[in-house]
């Protein structure tokens, strides 16, 4: 357990040493004020300063304690009403079993929720264990039985097409292989939004419940979102009954909600604050509170796919988003097309889809070559319509197909799979929906429906 | 005046034939249910249908009206309370004294709000004038005195880095001939966002208030937005006596309130509604009720800025802006780097601002060859932060510059004005706050203070 106290340095470590604490044991901390404070020493990143001491209490949040004030450290192992918790008495804590008789497949991919002390070091995350989460996340398992399963170890900013086949066939053959109630995959925030399309749509037939869950401040910091939001994706994993792929973060600033959202309509809108992910032009599927009570709010659309289309998972590389702007260089779709021999593009167009006349002649001449060209705009909410302006229908005739209000990063997800499976459909299956890509406002229990977006 | 008709066809012309009445001038229409309408007869697309008349009512309001519920058209010309509004009694409107004694410069560069039929036709728009002005938006008047130059005759999306800089100069010559009391300038929506960014450094030093204004639906839909945007953001030029480059957009779907958004830190963020824009991370600089009130929410920042950097229009184009996403093709930024000679790039990272190791190694390599490289986020909302992970130390390593919440749009705008004005100097100015590109969440009058940003 020497590297239970990796992440500790200097003055913090040097009084966890004293005392002969480490991380992952339940103590009680006497404070210099003469508060007592009883919770789990979390292990820290190794970036971070070295002067504070970082505790989770039983409430689930975290609260870093300057060594300074603090007057002394009694290790409470064994004894308690939180006994459980003390990673000292739960050797076989991947034996145990869950109070709700349920059990999750949990897959890690890497990402802040997964790292507790700095990933890049490669010494802690590999090592990802029935016991490192509980010691994390100790009520887990009044949730489910957990299987984890490392199948990265990247950010996702490093995350490829090629990575999302890998994952998607791997959920597949896991799930198979250990027929859980449910799956979370855990990874980084930063890519997760083309992830959750990217597997809803190669998931298609799957019969599990996927959520994809992240953090956007890593568990070793106070306020950190990553317990609530796994702790919540895996209750709605286990519970929901609900095929599909979903989104689970924080639904606002606060810590006792989290949105479920639709895998295909969720986009992070902020770099920093625990509620970054939001639905677009779209109803959260669900919420969930105190990460035990679901609320739902709008059903997935679940309609009949034919077989030819489910469980295709995979996607191809040679495809590109490219964003417009003013003065963009039609050259960098001829660099795309000739030198890349990319079969497909996503266009953030301006406004309703707009861009400028030298590109709209370059996207007809590379059209004309076999490359596919999907209208999107760089708005974000609402839909692309190039029927308005006379510089629309330019576009059209040049080829370009307007995606309705898929969003970029959906659309991006969607074509790769569609150019990773169905050869020379990119437009016909470009313009189907699959999986609530398009639209919008669903209302509860009305599948299929789709409200008054044209196509 | 025949050219007024120009846009009614079929049913609609030949109703109007019927009656003698033609587009501008101000009728009653008696209705088969018997309801009687006044109202201005308003030109239409040359796409739009056949079978509708649109009629300006005195709220300001366009309504559609089916030919086929129109019993009889009798033209008011020269009678009635609204005779002002008649062109055929207004030849002179270009001399008309304004009520409140003050001047514009209203300057058109083309987009919805200054199209009355198809502008790709080029009958109409290069005639505007101050009588197509009164006639479209009669309570102009009641503003100001009004200098109308047409500038361009370009959709937005086709406006580009050097037209910004033409815009620039124009902007100038004109007020310093005219001396008006402010100055609106109309142009497309779509690249808005970008063009009011960079005015915002071509200005700089600037004496008189720039407001630029849109439209989302042109005037001869119902529902227009271009009234109500022109006349606020005309009474917000000719009366708010504060130099700087403003936007004026609807503030809400209703139409009573426009908001008056900091040129820098606004961003259309929906495709159609008519409050598609909105102030990011920022405060609005003010709210226009009903086109005559002005109510103030923060400040402009004024800072003192040295001479050097005072009316400088240039905008250079060998600059771009690149989305990242997974599985992007680093060869993008050598295609911009080697085949281009492009002299920066803002990079739309992920997250914090987080890219693929393969683009951390390329953007490292194009720094070495001199190509400027800033990192903003997709996200939109927030600040870019390069400190929390691993490799986003990599990337300030290999030359990336965060720059703090300046979002993408903005970023390029700077970036093209840095570049053509100041050689050599690229990193120190993008770096340097000139007019509310970072930041934030500014009180009202706390000049020059800026709120917790790290810089």
């Amino acid at each position: 357990m020497e590297s239970a106290v990796e992440g500790y340095r200097g003055p913090a470590l040097d009084l966890l040493r004293r005392y002969g604490t480490k991380a992952g044991q339940y103590v009680e901390v006497l404070m210099s004020d003469g508060q007592t404070l009883r919770g789990l020493v979390i292990p820290r990143y190794q970036s971070a300063d070295d002067r504070h001491i970082v505790l989770k209490l039983k409430s689930g949040y975290n609260v870093g304690l300057d060594v300074r004030t603090i007057t002394s450290i009694k290790s409470l192992s064994g004894g308690t009403e939180n006994a459980s918790n003390d990673l000292s008495s739960s050797k076989n804590e991947s034996e145990k079993t869950s109070l709700s008789g349920k059990s999750l497949l949990l897959i890690s991919t890497g990402g802040t929720i997964a790292s507790r002390v700095d990933y890049r070091s490669g010494a802690v995350f590999p090592a990802l264990s029935a016991a490192d989460l509980y010691s994390s996340v100790p009520e887990l398992d009044k949730i489910a039985r957990i299987e984890p399963e490392v199948v990265f170890s990247i950010t996702s900013e490093n995350m490829t097409p090629r990575d999302w086949s890998t994952l998607s066939s791997k959920i597949i053959d896991l799930a198979s292989a250990k027929n859980p109630d449910g799956v979370v995959v855990m990874m980084g925030t930063d890519t997760l939004g083309y992830a959750s399309a990217a597997l809803s749509f190669s998931l298609l037939g799957f019969k599990f419940p996927v959520v994809i869950v992240g953090a956007q401040r890593s568990s070793d910091r106070p306020s950190s979102d990553a317990a609530l939001n796994l702790r919540s994706a895996a209750f709605f994993a286990v519970e929901s009954k609900k095929p599909g792929v979903f989104v689970a973060m924080h639904r606002n600033e606060s810590d006792n909600e989290i949105a479920i959202h639709r895998g295909t309509r969720v986009r992070k809108n902020h770099t920093s604050r625990r509620d970054a992910f939001q639905s677009i032009d779209s109803h959260l599927i669900a919420t969930v509170r105190d990460a035990n009570q679901i609320q739902w709010r709008a059903d997935q659309i679940t309609p009949n796919i034919p077989v030819e289309y489910l469980l295709k998972t995979k996607f191809d590389s040679s495809v590109a988003l490219v964003k417009f702007h003013p003065g963009f260089d039609p050259g960098v779709l001829d660099y795309l097309a000739d030198q890349k021999q990319i079969k497909g593009i996503i266009v953030e167009g301006t406004g309703l889809g707009h861009v400028s006349d030298g590109v709209v002649s370059k996207i007809a001449q590379i059209n004309k070559a076999g490359v596919f060209v999907g209208i999107t705009s760089q708005c974000i909410w609402g839909h692309v319509d190039l029927f308005v302006y006379g510089p629309g229908r330019d576009l059209i005739s040049a080829g370009g197909v307007p995606l309705e209000n898929m969003f970029a990063e959906t659309a991006f997800a969607k074509l790769s799979w569609v150019v990773g499976n169905f050869p020379g459909r990119t437009k016909e299956l470009m313009l189907r929906e699959f999986i609530g890509e398009f639209n919008a406002r669903i209302p509860l229990s009305s599948k299929m429906s789709r409200s008054g977006s044209a196509q």
